[in-house]
Formats: C-alpha cells, sequence, structure tokens
C-alpha cells in the first residue's frame, strides 16, 4: 500500500507522535511505503513531499511541531483544487491520504472524500471541541502548560494581594479554561459558552476578599465575552483576512474588576506556549494510538472516517458526523460548581 | 449531612485533591459537615479523627500524599471490627462514609455496606487495574514519571550504547508499563499479563543492534515474571507479613540479557517516585470530579456504590462489581505492536 | 537572641526557604526566638508580627510566594518611620533584623542601619541586578520559567513559520532575556542596557530567513526601547501612583516587525508567571545559605551588613555598597555574540 | 583554523550545547572549519570523524546525550596512541583540539598536550569535584532531577510512615547530595568524604521520630561508606575491567536501619535518570560559554588549558592543576547543619 499524510492548521502537541507511528505501523508492520506532504493540503495541491521511512520519523514522537510542516489554506482554494489533488493522488499512486487536523481540516477532509478521494483523517486540537471523539492530543498538553501556569500564578497573586485574569485558549468552546481551572482551584471560570455578567463575576470575587482572603484567581477563554449591555467590550472585529480577532478579554476584565473591587488586578495572557512544545504522555500515546488506527482503517478500505476515542477504544466514526456540531461544555452541568459563570 | 472521609492503603497523587473536592462540594454546597478519620479504617475502628472545614483543605489540591494519613489494615481485622464501626457511625451521628482507596480498601467498604453502613466509595490506585472504571487518578501520574524518567535515560543509553531496563510500577497488571513504554518509545515492553520467554526478548532486542542501533530501551512492570523454564527467576517469595515481595526482575533481566547480548546492560528501578508529588493536571480534574460526585452520592442515598469514569461520564457502580476481577492489559490486542512480549 | 525577620517587595521564588532557614538556624541551632513582621515593614511600623517556631516553617522550603506576605512602602513613608521602627524593636527586645528584599528594600534597610538599628539584609531579585553578589536567589528559577517557554515556543514558531517576539521580565536589565535567550538558542536578544535600531533588528532577523530559516525567536526585555528616532514607539509612561509604566515593548515590536520583513510576528509576553511558584534547586540553595549566613552575620554583631554570593562563597558585604548601583549586563561583551542589539 | 572537538566518558546533560556552541562560535564568527570525532579519543585514534558545519548543530542545544558518541578508552591505551593522534592531527590539518570530559579525559589532555599536540579541554563532571572551577555543567541538572524526585518522594514517606534512604550520583565526592538535600530538606545527608557511623546516623533520624515527626529522609551519595567497624557492608568490590563497583550503599543502609530504628525503611536509587536528558537553563549557560570561551583560547593560541567559572567569569586555567585534586565537600564547614554524617 502507499499511504500519504499531512498536517494541516495551527501547531498541537503529539502531530509529530501520529506521523511517526502511521510509519511506524504502515512500514514496519504493513510494509507499507509512506510520503509526507509538505504544509499541509498546500502540499497535495502542489504535489510537494518527501518520502517517510522509518529512519525520518526517528526521535520525533517527543518532540513539538511538525517535521512536515503546516498551513491554512482557504476553503474556497482547496474546493476549486479537487481535480488537482485526484491527478496527484493518482500520478503518485497513493491508497490512502490520511491528512491530520482540526475542524477546517476534517471539512476538507469530507469534501475530497465526497470527491472519492481514499481518506482517512486524524482529528487534532488543543481546544478539545470536536464532538464525536471524548479527547484529542494535545488538549492535555495545553491544560498542563495552563495548569502549571495557574500553580505559579497563585503565590504571585497571594503575595501581592491581587485579583489575576488568566487568558487561556478557546475560542468557542471553555474545555481548557474549565480544566486548567478545575486542575489549579480558579475561583472563577468564564468560558464563551455562556456570556458572562460583569456584576455577577464582581460579586463572586467579591464575596472572596470578603470573606478574608487575600487574592483570587479568574481564568478566561480567550473567546469569552460579555451579556449583551453587561460592560463596554472591544470585541475584536476582524483581521485583514477575515479571520475574527482577540478581544483580549483578560485585559478589558482586569480594567473593569480594579475599578469595581478596588482591588489591584492584573491580566496574564498565556498564549502560544499551550500549543507548542513535547507532548505529555497521555498526549503521546493518543496521538500513536490514532496513527495506528487509521493505517489499520486504510488496510480495511474505511474510507470517509476519522479516528475517535471513545471510552479506552479507538473507533471510527464517518467524517460527516464529526465535523456536524463543536463540542461545547455543558455550562449548567457545572454551574453547580459555583464557578463557571 | 454528616460525612465521614478517609484514605487507604499506598499513596497516590490525588487523594487530597478528592478529599478537598468533598470538603467543597459538602460544606460548601450543600452545609453539610465532614470530618476525615486518622490513617485509613484504622481511624474509623479507633473513632481517631479530626473535623475537616474549608480552611483545612486550603491549599491541598496540588500537594502529593494525603492530610488524613493512611495504612493497611488486614481484612479479617476490619471484618473483627465491623460492630466497632457501626457502634463509631452511631455515636458520631455520621449518615455517609467515603473510603477513598485501591482494591483492598473498596472489600473493605463491600464488607461493610452489605452490614448496613452508608458507604460510596472512591477508587484509587496508580496499577490502572480497577475494571469497572476507564482510568484511576495516580495513573496518569504514573506514567508521566516514568516517561520523562524514559526520556532522560534515552540519551543516556544511546551514548554508552547500553541496554536500558527500566522497571516501573505494575504488581499484577503493565497498564503504566504500557503507557509509558508507547510514549517514550520504548522498544520493548514486558508485562506481567504475559510470562516473558527471555529467547523472544533478547531475539527483539539483538534484532535491533543488528540493524545497527546502537542502544535499546526495555519497560519491565515489577511484577513480570519469565515462562516458566525460560530462565533462572528468584521470584521473590513473600514478606514476614505475608505479602508479596518483588523479584526484582529489572536487575535479573540485565544480567540475563547482558549475558545473551553481549552487550551493556542496566537496571533501573524507579520505584516510589512514581506514586507520590503533585498529581498532574489529569489526576487533579479527575480526583475533583469523584470527589464531587460521591458527596453527590451520598445525598442521593445512592450506598453501596462507586464513583468511576465512562467516557467523559462519572457514573455509579454497585462496589460488588467493582472489585469483582482485574482490569489487565489485552496483550492480543497490543501484540501486533509487536513490542509486548 | 531574639531575630525579626520580614520580606519586602515584589514576590520571588526562594523568599520561603530564607525564612525557613533563618528559623532553622536560629531556633534549632542557637536556641534563639523568631519574629516575623506581616507584610514587610508595614508590619515592623504597625508591630504586626507572629512567632516563628519550626513548625511555623513546616513545609515552606519548595513553597512559592512568602508566609509573611510582602507589600511596597514609599520610601518618604519609611523615612518618618524610623523612631517608630525603632521603638517597636526595643519594646519586642530585637537583638537583629533580617529584611529579604530587592534594591528598595536594601535601601530602607540602610536607612535604618545608619538610624542605628541592627539590621543584616538579604538580597532578593529575579532580575539579578544587585552589583555585590553574584547571583540572586529567583534568578534561575525566572530563567528556567522563561527557557521553558521559549522552548515551547520554537516549534509551534517554526510550524506556523513566525517570529515570536517573546518579552520577558527585567525593567533596567537585561540578565532574564540574555540566560533565557542563550539558554534556549534565541535568534535575537534585545535588552534595556542599549537601545535597540529597529533597522539593524529588522536586519538580523532578516538575514535568517534569507538563508532559508522558516522562523524566528526575539527575546525583548520588557524595559527596553529603541534608539531615539528608530521608530515610534509608546514609552509607557507612569501611572498613577507615579511608578513606570511597561511600555508593552513585545507588541509594539512585533507590530513593526511584521511589516518590515512581511512575515507574521507575534508577541508573546510571559509576565507574572516568571516570579511565582517553586524555586529551582539551585534558588533553593542559594535562598537557604543565605538565611543561614544572615543568622550567623547577626551572632557576629555584624550589622549593616547583606549576604552576597562570591564564586562558591558566601561573604558579607556592606549594606552601602550594595546598593551603589544597578549590575547591568555588559553589552560590548557579549555583542561578539551577534544577537544583543 | 581547523578544529576538532570530541566528547569522552559518562553521558552530562550539556554536552552538545558546548558542541554547537563551538561549531558557532568558530564557524559562524571566524569562519573557521571543525570536525566531530566519533566515541571519543577513539575517534581521534582511529581517525573517525565527520565534519560539523552549523546544520549538523542545529536543534542540539536542548538535546540530552552527545551527537558525536562517546566510549572510555583505558589510559595506557591512549599512551601508546600518542604517534597516531599525532599523525592523525597532521594529516587532518587541525590547528586545535577541543576535548570535552571529565577527569579521565582532561587526564589524557594533559598527556597529549605535554607531547605537543595543541589542546583546549572543557570539563565535564556531574559530580562537580573538578577543583579548578566553581561549577561544572551537568551539575545543575543532576541536582534538580534528584530534588523533583525527593521533592515526590517526601509526601510518600510522610504517607506511608517510612524512611526512604535516596542514593543519589557521586563516587567520590558528596555535591549532588549535599545540594539536592539542601534543596529538598532531607534530614540527613551522608557522604563519601566522610565515612558514617551508623550509631550517630540512627540516633539522627531516630530522634525525628521521637520529636513526633512520621518520616524521614535520607540522601547518601552513592560512594559513602561506614566508618570501619561501624556496619557490616559489602564494599563492592571491582568488575571485570577492575572499575570500582558500587556497594549499593542505600539499599545496606535501609536494612540496617530499619532494624535498629524499627522503622520501615525503603532504599531508591535515582540511578541514570540524573545523568541523561535535557540540560537544566543554568546548565545549557554555562557550556554555551565553555564551548564559545574553548573557541577563543584556541585562536589566541592558550594550549595546554582548560575553561573553568570564577564567579560570574570564565577563564582558563593550566590543564596541569585541573586534574591535581579533586574538589571535595568541606564536611567541617557543613557540619554544622546537623546533617552531614
Amino acid at each position: 500500500m502507499r499511504i500519504g499524510v499531512l498536517t494541516s492548521g495551527g501547531d498541537c502537541p503529539g502531530l509529530n507522535a501520529v506521523i511517526r507511528s502511521v510509519v511506524h505501523r504502515a512500514v514496519a508492520d504493513h510494509g507499507d511505503e509512506v510520503i509526507g506532504f509538505h504544509d499541509g493540503w498546500k502540499g497535495l495541491l502542489e504535489c510537494d513531499y518527501r518520502a517517510l521511512d522509518l529512519d525520518a520519523v526517528n526521535g520525533i514522537l517527543a518532540r513539538g511541531g511538525t517535521i512536515l510542516g503546516s498551513s491554512r489554506v482557504r476553503p474556497e482554494h482547496l474546493r476549486g483544487g479537487v481535480e488537482q489533488a485526484r491527478g496527484h493522488v493518482a500520478d503518485l499512486g497513493l491508497d490512502a491520504i490520511i491528512p491530520i487536523g482540526g475542524e477546517g481540516t476534517l471539512k476538507a477532509a469530507r469534501l475530497l472524500s465526497d470527491a472519492g478521494l481514499p481518506i482517512v483523517g486524524v482529528p487534532k486540537t488543543i481546544d478539545n471541541d470536536i464532538s464525536s471523539t471524548d479527547v484529542t492530543f494535545g488538549f492535555d498538553t495545553a491544560v498542563m502548560v495552563a495548569t502549571e501556569a495557574l500553580d505559579r500564578l497563585k503565590t504571585t497573586a497571594e503575595s501581592h494581594q491581587r485579583v489575576m485574569i488568566v487568558e487561556v485558549m478557546g475560542r468557542h468552546t471553555g474545555w481548557i479554561a474549565l480544566h486548567a481551572g478545575m486542575a489549579a482551584g480558579a475561583h472563577a471560570i468564564v468560558v464563551p459558552e455562556r456570556p458572562f455578567d460583569i456584576g455577577e463575576l464582581t460579586e463572586l470575587v467579591g464575596k472572596r476578599f470578603a470573606a478574608g482572603k487575600r487574592f483570587a484567581i479568574v481564568v478566561v477563554s480567550e473567546g469569552a465575552k460579555p451579556r449583551e449591555g453587561s460592560m463596554e467590550f472591544d470585541t475584536g472585529g476582524t483581521d485583514v483576512y477575515g479571520h475574527e480577532r482577540f478581544a483580549g478579554v483578560a485585559r478589558q476584565l482586569s480594567i473593569e474588576l480594579e475599578q469595581r473591587l478596588g482591588k489591584e488586578a492584573r491580566p496574564v495572557i498565556l498564549g502560544h506556549v499551550q500549543r507548542g512544545g513535547t507532548p505529555t504522555a497521555y498526549d503521546r500515546v493518543l496521538a500513536t494510538r490514532f496513527g495506528w488506527h487509521a493505517v489499520e482503517a486504510a488496510h480495511q478500505g474505511r474510507f470517509g472516517m476519522m479516528t475517535a476515542l471513545r471510552g479506552t477504544d479507538i473507533v471510527l466514526v464517518p467524517l460527516a458526523e464529526a465535523v456536524d456540531s463543536l463540542k461545547t461544555v455543558p455550562v449548567d452541568r457545572y454551574l453547580e460548581a459555583e464557578c463557571v459563570l
């Protein structure tokens, strides 16, 4: 068998572990040939690739980033390139393509699959917002990095008698904020799923100081927004490419809370450290299993599918289902925890 | 409501996170009173306890160990103490007892539950061998610690051109060996579920050197044993308390492999570092959710049950089922990975 | 002997290690009594303190922050409080005061020492800018945290083909930027000691891309500023308390570099994570030695002095010298490394 | 200029950082050519090497091990090879050789230097026992790894109410034990510099239990030995190559202490994890500076010298002095700390 693999979209710890696992399973166990396309779909469209043998993936299991490079391709660009892709797949004699990527990548995968190309997807997002899998690799690493930062910030907040507003990743969903906030014992967690009321948040933090505590930690997803009319808010708008810009919610929240509480408040924006570097053991195992099962799916001819974790099992789910809807934090269920606003 | 909580058995990262979560949910949300028994079942039998208010659990979320202490009690001792326990529960006016512990603790919990005491168990084992839950807290931390050690040992093994035999925890099951081995890219993984053949193992490692590699990493569970007749083996026997002693499998394997391969081989026994210290974010979240749900179960009168993870949900399972059988590594499923012997 | 200890100024990993060491050496070895003033000089001025016995410092060696609390006191406020302080010292029967703090604290210490109070100072600053000691505790931890973040950002920068501008602490000196940048292999390091020329910096980074590299990491101290006329720059000004505000140099640099290079550039501001949390082993050892030697100095009546590291020895230097001048990065010496602008 | 570099002896975090720094300074700044000999002196004797350009050292700064490989060569073997070495140096047109290694390597370096070869040594030992430099790279990483393990073991020891005997590296000197023990707050530290009296050690630990504490941590160097007649002791002897074997001091101590104290005692042998893997920021900076200065020394023709750290400066010291005597722990100075026996 001849398999093409590519990585697309933002960086995510575990990408190299999937690539390595695909190569190990395909080459060492099945005697397949594997090639890797450079810079995501771009490599497929421009037929830019290299052979991946066992030596090529030596020592990459624990390395962050992707040895294949990545890029974002506009959907319309890919739509116009289906015939090109089909031609390159035929020319290269590929029996299967394994794209590793997030929501956009999987939508593109579905497009090509519907057009008849032999695709097995592997989901990737540090945000953990893909509904048909229990977890995606990269998420555990992001939560770990955010939790370690929160652990450090706690002693500083306490020493300085401050409110710390810590902004973590999560444009549309609050999973990283929820898990890192729970893991570090944050005093309030603000997620995009439910616009926050600045008055309620102030009250929640204020109660803590009223009870004699000297500091508070608020974790907020980058995509969180206030309830309409709750406070003035610069929504960020869109950049020149039409992508949503971040609103800088932590910065705006800290100014507002400082005034309302009469306590020093400081924003900390964790940023890209959450998506780079060596993956946790959990993410390496999950990524390795995804790669292994993607190769098996290819050998069984189960195309148009995507690997997913269900409980302790790796299963295959149709790409069509995979990208149907975002997996959001069930705010109501967590509401009683009294810290998600 | 008045709730008693205790921790029993070996150390496990996340114990304090459960205690804190029980207190937070019970005291802050339900207005309950919580007491903590000292040193496991011993505290219940001897009525040795202290009150646990919110201040008592301040700052313990990320701390290893258990603020309540722990100890091992012989089953027969507990069996003889059922009436005593019942008396103390009545005297203290307890509506629920939440024991946090491993297989032995849960068996004891079942005994007391069958005797009519209001028990909600919380499973705990770094070995991850309890069959009715997808994962137990402490396991992720143990795997992380073992993986970090393996990452470090790899460069050393390579520089010294050696075989490193790394012994990880796991008396009866190989989950830690399997996950840490996969996460670190070990070249062979030896688990208790399948007695190893020293000849096969030698061949597997030997092939690697024959292919020009300069080192190899073998991960072995402390409870692994050779196939009968495969090699001479000191099985360790039992100590003065009748507990199984470790055989020192890494040490014996390294001597044997060194002779058979003609390559320097060194044992490394990771030992207790795997079960102490701050839990990973994953374990803190799981432990926190277990504590929260144990309190809910108590309030719903669902006694004789144990918290468990199924997929992304926390569910309750009967204590009777929980301790029926060990969850073992399905060696056949992993056999094709070619590294589990 | 009766000793008072206090911590003043910003948070710094190792403060608790000094406190513990002072108490261990004084109480356990010399049979002294130790009290801790709350919230820095404020505690001395308001006679707000508590007794510190061995139990009080149990388990704090590895903990970030300070169990005594800290605050900043305006110099004029302290100057006006000298007689008050003298009175409290007499009332409490103190034979020595050990203030642990940065430049401002040591200046205050000198003031009180000149007024006749028995002071032994312990220097503290994550910035490492105190000239009379080779190193201060807290610096190694700050560098470690920044280096770990840089390690993670490198893979992300590479995957996204970006310039990352990483802002680290250092208002007046570039030690953290220099060491973290060297440790992580940054491609340019920008420090406050030498105003940068945006043209030179653009050229340096541009050469890298011209040579076929796909990313670059620039480390910049928060206090770095462009050479006059080099680029438009919002200098930050001062806040309502008259303190210097940060200019947001990484943000401004990334906008400027993006335009000049035509490459995506992103700022990452590490912020307070650099000054909180558990100290490195290095900082714990240094802090412990400082505490030990401060007690010895007190017993030898060597007041008006400060502990300092010289090579591998802890020595005492006059407070007068200690705060004479900042220790700055000798930019010329590092210039040849071609990455400090 | 044409420079040869080699790494010799046991693994040590920072070796790759030196190699990278030598190449960067020599190739990028001076326009030199650099070659790397494989497997230490062996590579020089057998003229086994490869060219090292900038690409060859890309990404190795943070990587453990050595890309050049290492091996141990017997002194007499090297002595017999001086003429061979001289020939290869001439044939290859080398103007300087930079060997990176420990005591044995530096002795060999001196031998070759005395024979007229142009040598600049770089000292390397995780044990920190080279007298003419304040610190060697690798030591900080070893101490950090040991300290993290001790941090984890503390909670386990406390939960199990045990004595933990933790064996760290250090054949002839106790620096790792001393620093890791201080950093983690060990209750006793046992070093090779002073044979321990088992009675005194038992008393020291016993006092702790008598004072109501529930656990104790003893850190012991692998090379520590009891005072003659103090207890029965298997000294380990020598292996087939005549090298000293380890006595397994932690194992023997734990058996003895368990019997004398009537408390459970357990040995933990940290082993090779202390010398592998990614270096700390401190070690990366030190290694980088050593490499940089070794190249400068070569360009200045200062042969027969070795780089060394003195305070904050890198200086050159004669190889002759460098290996004169071991730097040992000044036990008397630390005796008052009451934990070094």
